[in-house]
């Protein structure tokens, strides 16, 4: 039954690459509009490749590294050390490395799909939506579920095929490490990128000489569009992909766990969980539409909701039939429920519609260092739904699989957050539909677009940015219920080398990794932050000397030489990312050749703590100020040009690396740190210092 | 031997206060001023005696109302629990009670002395410097060593009576306990307090209607100086006596836990070393002076360094005559070593000769934007060398103390942290320093005294910021050690109690319970921002309707109504102190008894690590942003007026309440959370729903 369902798995994959193929292609037939538009259009393109060409060379030098230690490393048999010489085996190395490649290659491969497709329907969609509201939206959608249905089709169909040739799910972690360390790269370097031109732009842009946002006369402004793209569209793709192959994998070892005939069919059952989950997405993806003067976020929202009850009634089938236990079947409704509550009661702190962005937009005539105080405030207290729910999602998951007298409890929890992120497919297509159509608006505007136009585009601009919100907490609590779920993976990993785990908040040594975990999420956010900062602060003296050296460019008489900005966000993003990546390979591998397997463990808890905090606190601010500057500029409070004006601008602007760079790279971190850690405990189970 | 001890704790904690009493009335000998600098005094002293008056009351009643619960709950005998009907021994809850309420009182004693000689000596010390810096210098520390010094004598006297009274260590903690709630309410009300009427103050006065900073015409100035004395002096002087005993107390908990002849005279042990500390301290205090040309500075922290030195000479003394283990006095050092590296690396994040205040003056004239990215990271960087040293002093004294085959590591834990707060004597007398000269020059400004004696306060000024930043990096260091003690300390008393408590990572309800301690000192830090924000817009409103009503004000010919202004502040700091206090108190309690023992210890875990990292962040990122606009204010980025002073004043605005409100309460904060469920651990034990 088991090779069934991974060749199902395999096929399933495929379809789902194959619809986002499908889709891609009826992207590319759409309308690319005027001339203009399309120089516009292809500058953005041009600069997305280019980063994309220096991301992968980045990565294939990363993962080239990497593939070679995991393979020396794997050859050894562990079981060996202490009792005689060990053996050499490479194959069984090159297994693990095999993995680890193929999960970076899928995962890039995943958000080269996504990338591509979004720069070519950015500018179709701003043609679209000047003949109707709903057909830009369709077009905005349908290019986001490109990318959101080649991911979880990639994803399923390369860890069924790496599970249908080893059958050792310790050999799926390595897929799962390779997805994984892009994603960070992708998702912390596009954060990187995207907030530097970002920044620059507007800095001197708006503030300096006083030209509107997206005019084609700045010379950051390609670079600006172009860090939509690898911010919003690959990174976070790239951060979903990670979380749903680490959530599958971390269940397959607690299912694996278990063993015997039932251990088998309980590895295979996350996977089965995905399949479903594709075919939910599919499904779901067909009824999301915008009609006669509906409201695009509705239609989002809607089609979430909805493709969750499909795949709930999945799942209720699935278990009566397949003889699976009735308890997994709640476990997964508690991940959906809870993802989805999660979802919209973080919206309450960063809507317009509440109490918080709204109180930060009142007290903003008092100045940005209130706007600041409030703002901060309140994404702090924005953590209380997500950690509350996530702490009832896992109470209840654990409770109910250790009811059921046949599954561990440990694997309920895991259950839970495959349940949340098996629609990844249909989360991913409303994500990826927010930067698009961001990018549409900026075309409008770029290539001079009438002015009707451009007010559709805000209409599905601003419909992006509340499904952003919600699939950001979706996506959050969904990796700390992952990473709780490879925390547990961990120690199962240990104990099946026959090394008794003791991760006790009493053993000072825990204590000490709990600290020193605790202490890298911090640290990590401040380090990707400061370079957001330093990079901008080259980028500007650039788009100064552009601006002294060929008068012309403000003048609009001269094209400025984009380019340049391009390669120097680049750059910058890329060369940044040295420590942040040591942080969060390096760190975890050596407080456990040092400190041993308990240590680990409290480090991995620690991480996860603060990691959690930190997220949710970063990504929900920097929501909340970037909504009472919009609130602000409808009028209120003076509007646009006012004290309170300037004071949410400030706030704003604070928001942007917390929201876009720091905060969402973090459950990234979180995850790679968890799952490097699992990949070598066999190794510093039996090689650590203390 | 132990009694002998104890009497001597009593007669040395008396001697303190008798020092304190001398150096107080010294003080109230020196000159107090023309009439106009008394009258302005006057002002200050009044105001800071009515928000005393309503601290206490409010005090009295939540020291009333817990005082009753304890009273009753101590009374039933816990043990028969199950097993037969409970006694009820009324004199056993009385006792527990008293030892609360004691605590309590001689916390409310040392700060109300410690008050009472700040807004006498702020005068007096701007009167002697205008004769000579040394006099002034001399007058204000003199000063703030009756608060150090009244604070330990109190504290040690307090303890040692209830130890001799009782020979019970679990009533000292009631002792502990009644002192930390003291603290809670007097260093979050005063934090509250000060930051309110400084934001709502300088956002009139400066910004609106364009007077300078301590000018007599602003309604608010007088609020504006009480809240020095109300948050830094008795908040403070609460803060550090909290952890002072709470550490001491910790350790005799778990001196007593090693059971036997060997127990009792490891339970007297941290005894021993406060009493030792108060006489270092008093040798120390001697040694500070300014000589011709010297500076303020370097005397404090010559006078810390000295002190330590005398206590580690006396320590090891007492260790080879009086038959300890060896392992404690290393347990000492490294303690006292830790404490003063880590104020002296944290000084690197928030002096202004070292890059990151540098930067972030340099980043200003970019804009408030960035000011506030830039401090807010190296703010999170700056938690580095305080949780990597916390961790290396534990991993060492714990060591230490296994290796010796005498004493636990655990309680070698707690002695590192009574070693760094032995010497509090020394380090409250120059932290009080800091809002005495910082008030000096406040009335120096008020009552119109000469440039050149503004000048030579802000010489003692600049000094007091300098010592503020050690101290607290000293101060936070210590208490996340106690709080590890404490955590232990707890863990004993559960298991005292016959359950054995399992506080691994691996449990669910554990996780749980860390995710929400984790969750309490943002949500914390959070709620007391935000008053401050509210309260400060009440103000603002008031200030401004003084200004309409009676234009003689701004004229100068009208004094304004500065009582209302102190009622104000005073009212909206106590009215928001009710749900923080819930949160510290009543939280903890509402999760042992409903999730059981497990998940509390795990709560108070998750509550430390977040704390501890906020804590650090919150007072770092606050003296940076503070360092950063007084850096430009030397005239450096166009000096005051220019756009980088602008922008620097919004970083410091922000990180107002960041270091003076939040930052310095989450250390109180996790005290009492410790110390509540470890009071409580006993009932807990057996009462818990799940």
């Amino acid at each position: 039954m088991v090779q069934n369902w991974l060749v199902v798995g395999i096929v399933s994959g495929l379809i789902s690459v194959g619809v986002a193929l499908y889709l891609y292609f009826w992207v590319m037939k759409q309308d690319a509009g005027s001339e203009k538009a399309q120089e516009v259009a292809g500058w953005i393109r041009e600069g997305a490749a280019s980063y994309l060409k220096r991301l992968y060379t980045a990565l294939t030098l990363v993962a080239v590294i990497l593939g070679v230690i995991i393979a020396v490393v794997f050859s050894f048999d562990l079981n060996q050390v202490g009792i005689g010489p060990m053996e050499f085996t490479l194959a069984s190395g090159l297994e693990t490395a095999g993995a680890f490649i193929v999960g970076a290659v899928c995962s890039a491969l995943a958000g080269y799909m996504g990338m591509t497709v979004a720069v070519q329907a950015n500018v179709r969609s701003a043609v679209a939506v000047a003949e109707h509201l709903n057909k830009g939206f369709k077009v905005a959608f349908f290019a986001g579920a490109v990318m959101g249905l080649a991911m979880v089709g990639l994803a399923v169909a390369g860890m069924s095929t790496i599970y249908l040739v080893t059958n050792n799910p310790e050999v799926v972690l390595g897929f799962s490490f390779g997805a994984s360390t892009l994603a960070l790269l992708a998702k912390a370097g596009g954060g990187i990128y995207t907030k530097t031109a970002d920044i620059a732009a507007d800095l001197v842009g708006k503030v300096e000489v006083g030209i509107p946002e997206d005019d084609p006369r700045n010379p950051a402004v390609v670079a600006d569009n172009v860090g939509d793209n690898v911010g919003d569209v690959a990174g976070m793709g790239a951060d979903i992909f990670d979380s749903y192959v680490a959530s599958a994998v971390a269940s397959m070892l607690l299912g694996a766990a278990m063993g015997g005939p039932l251990g088998e069919m309980y590895t295979i059952f996350p996977l089965i969980l995905c399949i479903l989950g594709i075919y939910a997405s599919l499904i779901g993806i067909q009824f999301v539409r915008v009609g006669k003067n509906g409201k695009p976020g509705k239609a989002l929202n809607f089609g979430t909701v909805f493709t969750c009850s499909i795949f709930g009634v999945m799942v209720l089938a699935l278990v009566l039939v397949g003889g699976f236990d009735i308890s997994v079947f709640w476990s997964t409704v508690t991940g959906l429920v809870t993802g989805v509550l999660i979802g919209f009661t973080t919206e309450y702190f960063t809507s317009e519609d509440f109490k918080p962005v709204l109180e930060t937009a009142k007290v903003s005539d008092s100045g940005a260092a209130i706007t600041i105080i409030t703002g901060f405030s309140y994404g702090l207290l924005s953590i209380i739904p997500s950690v509350v729910g996530v702490v009832i999602a896992m109470l209840i998951s654990y409770h109910v699989a250790e009811a059921s007298g046949v599954i561990t409890g440990i694997y309920g929890i895991g259950i839970s957050a495959v349940g949340m992120l098996a629609i990844s497919g249909m989360i991913v297509s409303s994500d990826a539909y927010g930067p698009i159509v961001d990018n549409a608006r900026g075309i409008a505007e770029m290539a001079g677009m009438d002015h009707e136009v451009i007010e559709k585009a805000d209409v599905l601009d601003s419909a992006g940015n509340t499904a952003k919100a919600i699939t950001k907490g979706f996506s959050i609590s969904a990796a700390a219920l992952t990473v709780l779920a490879l925390f547990a993976a961990y120690a199962e990993v240990i104990e099946a080398h026959g090394i008794t785990l003791n991760i006790s908040l009493r053993s000072p040594l825990v204590v000490a990794g709990v600290f020193l975990g605790a202490m890298t999420p911090p640290i990590f956010s401040a380090l990707t932050m400061l370079s957001v900062t330093h990079n901008a602060f080259d980028m500007i003296e650039e788009i100064r000397r552009q601006f002294r050296a060929e008068p012309g460019i403000l003048k609009g008489t001269v094209v400025p030489d984009y380019k340049t900005c391009v390669s120097l966000a680049a750059e910058g993003a890329l060369s940044s990312l040295v420590i942040p990546a040591f942080l969060a390979v390096g760190l975890p591998l050596l407080v456990g050749f040092v400190l041993g397997p308990d240590a680990l463990g409290g480090f991995l808890g620690g991480a996860i703590f603060t990691g959690v905090v930190f997220a949710l606190f970063m990504s929900n601010a920097g929501g909340l100020w970037d909504n009472s500057k919009k609130f602000i500029e409808t009028g209120k409070y003076g509007g646009v040009g006012s004290e309170a004006h300037k004071a949410s601008v400030v706030g704003d602007t604070v928001g942007d690396p917390f929201k876009d760079t720091a905060g969402p790279s973090l459950n990234t971190l979180i995850t790679v740190m968890s799952l490097v850690s699992t990949l070598f405990a066999p190794v510093i189970a039996v090689f650590h210092i203390f």
